[in-house]
């Protein structure tokens, strides 16, 4: 497909619907119900998706890729989230004053599913269940982002790559080899470092046996290692 | 009143909570019933009001006071907010596990009013324009979080003491005097520093005219050049 060219969604969209928090446990056609009118799209790289402040028309489910997710405060952009696969955003945006809470970029690609909001504001309203379901789902974006303020508050900037780099491991021990997902200026903002800070924590990294190769790979000796260095309260 | 004594409400409680976000715009009738079997209570310094996971009983709007809202992250503790007059408190735990994501203990003094929880999702049930409502309510409170979020990415420790300080000043220009609420080391846990930072951070301020008194007080020389340096974009 060509950027931003689009086409209706099959059974295979619908599987992975199910496994994204606001549809999952929701009857199947309950889903074809609220995403009548969805669209499959895929953007390049940079593609500017919606901006902060812009009224809704569509909000999105990443099926395949990375979208960034930013705000402004006092003219400076900073990057709250990097989105990945099986994501809803822009849902926040549903209700209240019906615009974007951030920015939204696609980085490198991204296939996403475009969901007409107004519609699918319209199907909730006779649907009690499907409501207190979204205010669970609400409720679970809080916490995520309770978290993430506590690690702000709580963490070291080695202790905070050091659980990014966690996130991307499949394996519970051992040793491992990741790459970063996309590039180290954009993984320091999403982690509210500067770039400098990012090259100092990776270094600090090495002494729990984490060690930077060519070509942006990381390679973890010990992934518990990894793991309690951490969890460590001792910050320096 | 003694601790944790209750009675029920009168008409400035209700008069209050059609100024908090969560029942502003709603009939009194509406408030009346979603609120049936609240109580006011006051409760002393430093009680423990309920843990994080704990089970939603009821949820609480602050009244008069302060409450501290904190989370847990690997075993260290970590002040998310401290919650003012007119905030809601425990709201995201009425819905998804029923759990509250906070810890909450008393500052000082706090009056809150206690509604049930079982009876208000009860009341909720039937009432689509007020569940339209509460995620609206929900979405602007994710919207508070991802700008707490932002500014702790981009800020330095000064430029959050200075937006701190500025939160409790009522003029908009020229000097003023401002105490701080609580202790200096629960702002600082707030603001997401150490203590050190704090008093480093109170010492970098006297450049741009924000002078400490004893007592807690400080004091501001020219409230704009104080959000000016705030705003800046250059962190040192």
């Amino acid at each position: 497909m060509t950027d931003g060219e689009s086409q209706t969604f099959g059974k295979d969209v619908l599987f992975q619907l199910q496994f994204t928090p606001m549809f999952s446990g929701l009857k199947e056609a309950d889903i074809r119900s609220l995403t009548e009118g969805a669209r499959v799209v895929t953007f390049g790289h940079e593609h500017h998706l919606y901006g902060e402040g812009d009224a809704v028309i569509d909000v999105y489910v990443i099926l395949d890729g990375h979208v960034e997710l930013s705000t402004e405060a006092d003219g400076r952009r900073s990057v709250i989230e990097v989105a990945r696969k099986g994501t809803v955003i822009g849902d926040a945006a549903l209700f209240g004053e019906g615009r974007f809470l951030m920015t939204a970029r696609v980085l490198s690609q991204a296939t996403l599913l475009a969901i007409p909001a107004a519609s699918f504001r319209a199907k909730l309203e006779p649907r009690i269940d499907i409501i207190t379901h979204m205010l669970s789902t609400m409720s679970f974006r809080l916490r995520m982002l309770v978290r993430q303020i506590a690690e702000l508050k709580l963490k070291t900037t080695a202790q905070r790559l050091g659980s990014f780099l966690l996130s991307m491991v499949a394996a519970d021990e051992g040793a491992a080899t990741v790459r970063f997902p996309y590039d180290k200026k954009l993984v320091a903002d999403e982690l509210g470092m500067k770039p400098e800070s990012l090259s100092r924590a990776l270094s600090k990294l090495a002494k729990v046996g984490v060690n930077s190769k060519a070509d942006n790979v990381v390679v973890i000796a010990d992934i518990d290692r990894l793991r309690e260095f951490c969890a460590e309260d001792d910050l320096g």
